[in-house]
């Protein structure tokens, strides 16, 4: 895979990814939304096929990573890092974009929602923010919960057969609806440091009326949590495999 | 594949379709329905395995493109246009057969609905209305969430393995789940000009007590929308891969 | 396949497969279980995983049928009427077996039911009931939604790669799921004489306090409309394939 | 398989499964999640994905049991009793470790649920209850429920092509989510010994606040049931295949 199909891929895989995963955020807490409060399951599974849908797109010029997580467990499990910036810089750039499409997407509601009485903050749609604020235990979180998606996901390239079947990345697609499921409650799952810090970044620089605040004191825990996450899934797959 | 056979295996493939995608919304919306306020999960699965149950009946005989976003699509991907009025053909049959027979299947609830005092407008179950009217809005919605369909659909078949295990078309049914799940709120996810158009004829068409209006006003942007978005997925495709 | 292998396969499988299906109305609606309101997503998916269960139980033995509607078309389609009634004894005693399992798993439910001042009727967890009573609408529902099982059902053996991957089976189970978000709004989804019928024997049989009426007056429908239905998908599949 | 592969796969597969399964209660249950009161749907599809996240990581090591009802229905099935200490074993060890490892994800929740004036019992985010205390119909419902487990995975292996294409532990996902659905009212759907003793020890050893009863007296009918289904399941198997 040459350096330009690495790069094009994580950009439209992750930008696709985050035009589903945001959006489905989106569709659940705006008003004027068809899925308005559609409830835990219709985000779980909003993410995690955006994962199958990205990822699909993706994988046939860059492997589909979408995740700097995902990209240093593979780096230490393979001791490969010379792509690492490559990816890395794709799946910034293409979580922007894909934060900026979910953002066309539901232009009208974002307008309609800066008119309501009550306009929600906005925030939430792009990047997430924990329950309760304590540093500690939302790291916590977000390094099991990314220990949850990058070890088994090592794990399903030594099942025979799955990878000539194709369907990897739809196993992938329903672990990560799991993690949604059981592990997104405190701080909402980032378990990736594109999806979280590239649509906060988005929704500082985007004209929402109202869109309240981008949070960036909690901003470091979403990219720090996932990456030590992903470290430690390379390195416990390496030492129990 | 004979013209014939593609004819009528998108005329069968598109009814089942519809039958299903049309049914889910009725189940949801109608009084005297079992599902009634079944909830948007219900809904974008519902429509998603409908895409399978259509897909797997209409692949022997024509590929199953079930949509003239698909077929533009892959038109532009492969160049091949003389086949698209055939399919486009058989596409707009199909859709006006399914939504009759949803309105068979529902029948009773039909006719109950226009009994009760304050009888609910039935075009949302056979056409997309969206919740804030906005043609330019409304129509990136559109043409963003069918890039979302067809730029993966047409990713799917350069993944190695998934043709041959038979499960590609299991991996687009889930793509449409996600779709609807993320991106349908505004609009409701026409992402399918034969789904929109043939079935707003047909609510137009039957005689179904206080149906309400069939807005034409709006008909035209989910058919302009989405063969816009796939004409795009088309042109980033070649471009990309 | 020998005849005892059918009848065991069949008996096996189709007591799964009800032992699920009324168990998810009963973990539904009745008082004190823990899935009580979960609401349709549950039940279509409690159905469909019912399907999977049964189906690859059975499969080794019997080929899976384990429905009479499925038994009829597939005969209309090869011509092979020997093993029918084989076929669809087996179904019978399964499914009445399985109706029986369902009880002793709720059997605490079922008797604090009874125990409840407003004990609610318990026909609908063994067998479906109509929201609107109404011959014909009832029949075409049922028509119509057996034909959206059996036609795709057939078809799934056409496509490459399938069979031979195994999953044919879950794809089954999840046009189960859509024909029963779909489709079963208005009459609880029969779509299997076997289903309905066996179990509302047993309804009759079993000693439940308070259990209500068994409704024999509604009994034919579900019998004769999926095996019309499945005469019409075999016949259609036969003309179009 | 080693005895160290299989104690180490045991060990990591069912921690993540119970790092998973245990998770989603807690996100279901406590306050501060923010996937509260997501419902029954939930919980099933939670403990599902659970399966598929630890069995996919276990399966290269040890062949991936992650429940000693499995292993006791294997072994009987195969006549090889050998490894079952060694797997039960692994299978302990692991569901303590999810446990913990739960209980850390959630440690804000948990704190502040003892924080609330009204603090809820937490054991049910470890272990099973029934909702109505009845030691037959309680055992009942978990021995049949096992047997819709056990009896259903043994005969996967049947099935030509399913293990080539490496995705029967998707279907034993899907089967573990229909028994919830289906069977896990009366209560919780234990089907696993490790499961439901080994959160138990640990919710009785962990400084929660306000945790609760662990409930010892019923400790029993989750261990004792499972086995006896698990059992019953390998009999049935070698008797009717």
């Amino acid at each position: 895979m040459s350096n330009g199909d690495i790069f094009l891929g994580e950009v439209i895989g992750t930008a696709i990814l985050i035009l589903f995963g945001a959006g489905v955020v989106a569709a659940v807490v705006l008003n004027y939304s068809k899925a308005k409060d559609g409830g835990w399951i219709v985000i779980a599974f909003g993410w995690g096929f955006g994962v199958m849908a990205g990822a699909y797109t993706a994988a046939p010029l860059s492997g589909a990573h979408l995740n700097p997580a995902v990209t240093i467990g593979i780096a230490i499990d393979t001791g490969k890092w010379d792509k690492v910036p490559i990816y890395i810089a794709g799946q910034m750039v293409g979580a922007m974009l894909g934060a900026v499409l979910c953002w066309l997407v539901y232009y009208a509601q974002f307008q309609a929602n800066a008119e309501e009485e009550m306009a929600q903050p906005t925030l939430g749609i792009f990047s997430t923010t924990p329950t309760i604020r304590n540093v500690v235990a939302n790291l916590m979180t977000e390094i099991i919960a990314t220990i949850g998606l990058v070890l088994p996901l090592l794990a399903f390239g030594l099942t025979k057969g799955l990878g000539e079947s194709g369907t990897t990345i739809l196993m992938v697609s329903f672990l990560v609806v799991g993690i949604g499921l059981s592990l997104g409650g405190p701080t909402g799952y980032a378990i990736n440091p594109a999806r979280d810090l590239g649509p906060r970044i988005v929704h500082a620089l985007l004209p929402i009326p109202n869109k309240g605040t981008s949070d960036w004191g909690y901003a470091w825990i979403p990219v720090v949590g996932p990456l030590i996450g992903g470290a430690l899934a390379g390195v416990i797959f390496n030492a129990a495999f």
